[in-house]
């Protein structure tokens, strides 16, 4: 432990929705051993986005301090699958999706965590070992006025929508893991504290002194809107390759830049502060843009990928003929995709459709910097992508 | 099988309270095979008493049809005790324990049941296997809101009185047991019928043709008022001796006499009708107690015992001297038990308690007959008893 526990403590805090509570971890902090810190992730979906390395990255802050992280994939639940048997697209997974699933994670993780110092733990490895009288027990220290604080069992609850019983059972085990792991530190977002709590109940329950719980704010997805994920289709996967990181990263708004900044990059807090005086001063945040999209590139492919992305932006956008300026223009659709003719209208790059279809016609309409060819493209909902249309005229639409 | 459908029916239904679902339970008895037919015991308290008997009684009658009874001891859930450790008065049983209560169970039982045609089966055997994803997947078959319709969760989920989340759990686990046994039927007190249910949709769940279900009547204890209970001690324990059953059964009023006749009796219908005859005619209704007690006396001990019981109580009360109305007095207490002096200022057969101190020293109060030597004699509740005073005093006190 080579950083004073007040240095700890900030660099913990920063960033961070919430920490219950600070004089606990000071005080474990104080102690000078290596923390156990417990991260709990889907087994499922392997795909990792920007907005899970929020929190990977505070993992990763934590383990430069000396802590040991804990990368729990909790596949025991998925290897039950949806046990009401109505969810079909969520098959149980078998023990060899696990393996592999936890393969392909750890290699998409370790771009930010080391791996020699992180233990990849399975709950499967000693929920397997639980009986049903075990689960009873379990069950039996918590009730069901409890359970139904949680948001949003309270929200289903108060309308009516069934709430299975087993999904009462689910944060309890979550909560035993902690048991199992001994945590002393639990990460999560914003919407798992509930769960975070009940391992901090159990551990009581179970004679051990309590994990403190730390809570990661949900990252925008490149909507600026909705929570990142991907079956809303506004996210930026961390393994997509560095022309599409790039171009995703140039296309948010300004505002989701800021946001983008504070959340991910490891850029010092007073670099940033600086960022935002020179921009408030008049200079344009399409280059602190740039600068922020080669980063995120560099920290998943490499300096080299980051120069050539930025590069291909250039060509395709003939850099410096962007405005400084482009107008931002929210289109809220039904459907999951919007066709391009349409989009053209609702942004006003073109008067009509069938003006539209004359522009693509004439190939005069480009997105994120690309020729449009195909008169029946469709946008999907969640992207934020940058049409022009001739020379001088350009909107960026955000799909929502 | 040796008695039509129809009239199967007819004895199936007699004295029970609902029946669920009466075109399926005949088409199963039209099918004409030995039907398996499940009624559930709790495993700690093997003291039977007349309140259990109205159920077995049942049973009896359909294993003098051919069924085959399955007499289902719940030890899974005994085992575990309360698992929330807050009811100490209810540590978890052993196995040594649960095969003692079985064994003490059986004897009393097969007073009434056929040995022979009775299989004794422990929810043990089937739920030991389970696991605990098994249990998760049970638990997804049910909503919260569905178990929120038992009345007694309902009750005390809107008053704000715990459930702790195993309780619903446990109906999951009865309604797991038809499963198992593959019950064509199930028994059981108006009070179950909600987990009867949980049977049968859990049957559905598994491909399994339901059971009907049978709701029998809860017994009034000798207070005329509460259902029979031990702990309420207003109960006739099958084991007692002969002279405590007969006692107790000639003190209950009037009007329970014809409501245990209903329940216990093995009289037919029209022996009984003619009882109330005979009654409203103007005959002595104790006369007909004094049959029932006879009965009750003989099956659970002899006919000879239940003639010594006879003898005992016409000495005891002068058989003659009693008269023919004996006023009936309900008293409402506080406290578990109430002093006897107390009681006979509160029935008017004193004035006031010191009145009573000193028919009590003149050896002149009774109590179901007999001397009272002890000034300080307390009465509990639930009791039913014939005080008398001095030679022509009488009172029926009602202890509620």
């Amino acid at each position: 432990m080579n950083t004073s526990t007040q240095i700890q403590l900030e660099i913990i805090k920063r960033g961070s929705h919430e920490l219950l509570i600070e004089a606990e971890l000071e005080s474990k902090l104080k102690s000078g051993r290596p923390l156990r810190i417990k991260a709990g992730f889907d087994p499922t979906a392997p795909d990792l986005h920007l907005g899970h390395t929020v929190l990977l990255n505070k993992l990763r802050q934590l383990q430069d301090m000396g802590h040991h992280i804990l990368f729990l994939i909790g596949d025991y639940t998925g290897m039950i699958g949806d046990p009401s048997g109505k969810n079909t697209t969520r098959p149980p997974l078998t023990r060899e999706q696990v393996a592999e699933n936890a393969q392909s994670y750890t290699t998409q993780v370790f771009k930010i965590l080391k791996p020699e110092h992180t233990e990849v733990v399975f709950n499967s490895s000693w929920m397997d070992k639980l009986t049903a009288a075990d689960l009873i027990k379990l069950a039996a220290t918590h009730t069901v006025a409890r359970m139904l604080e949680r948001d949003d069992f309270d929200k289903r609850y108060r309308n009516n929508q069934a709430i299975a019983i087993h999904e009462f059972l689910y944060p309890l085990i979550q909560g035993y893991d902690s048991v199992a792991l001994k945590a002393d530190l639990e990460l999560g977002g914003t919407d798992q504290k509930f769960n975070l709590l009940v391992g901090r109940e159990l551990q009581k329950h179970f004679g051990q002194s309590q994990q403190c719980i730390l809570t990661m704010p949900l990252l925008e997805g490149l909507d600026g809107v909705n929570k990142m994920s991907k079956s809303l289709n506004n996210y930026v996967g961390i393994t997509e390759n560095p022309k599409e990181i790039f171009g995703k990263l140039m296309s948010i708004s300004d505002q989701l830049m800021w946001r983008y900044l504070e959340l991910l990059s490891f850029e010092s807090v007073n670099t940033i502060a600086a960022w935002r005086k020179e921009v408030e001063a008049g200079s344009n945040p399409r280059d602190i843009k740039v600068k922020f999209a080669q980063e995120i590139v560099t920290r998943f492919h490499s300096r080299h990928d980051a120069e050539l992305a930025l590069a291909d932006f250039e060509t395709r956008f003939r850099y410096g003929s962007l405005p400084d300026e482009i107008a931002e223009k929210i289109i809220k659709i039904q459907e999951d995709e919007i066709p391009l003719v349409q989009l053209l209208k609702l942004t006003g790059l073109t008067s009509s459709t069938s003006e539209a279809l004359r522009m693509i016609d004439q190939n005069a309409v480009k997105l994120d910097g690309e020729k449009v060819e195909d008169k029946i493209t469709k946008i999907k909902r969640g992207q934020s992508i940058v049409i022009q249309v001739g020379k001088r005229k350009f909107a960026r639409a955000i799909i929502q």
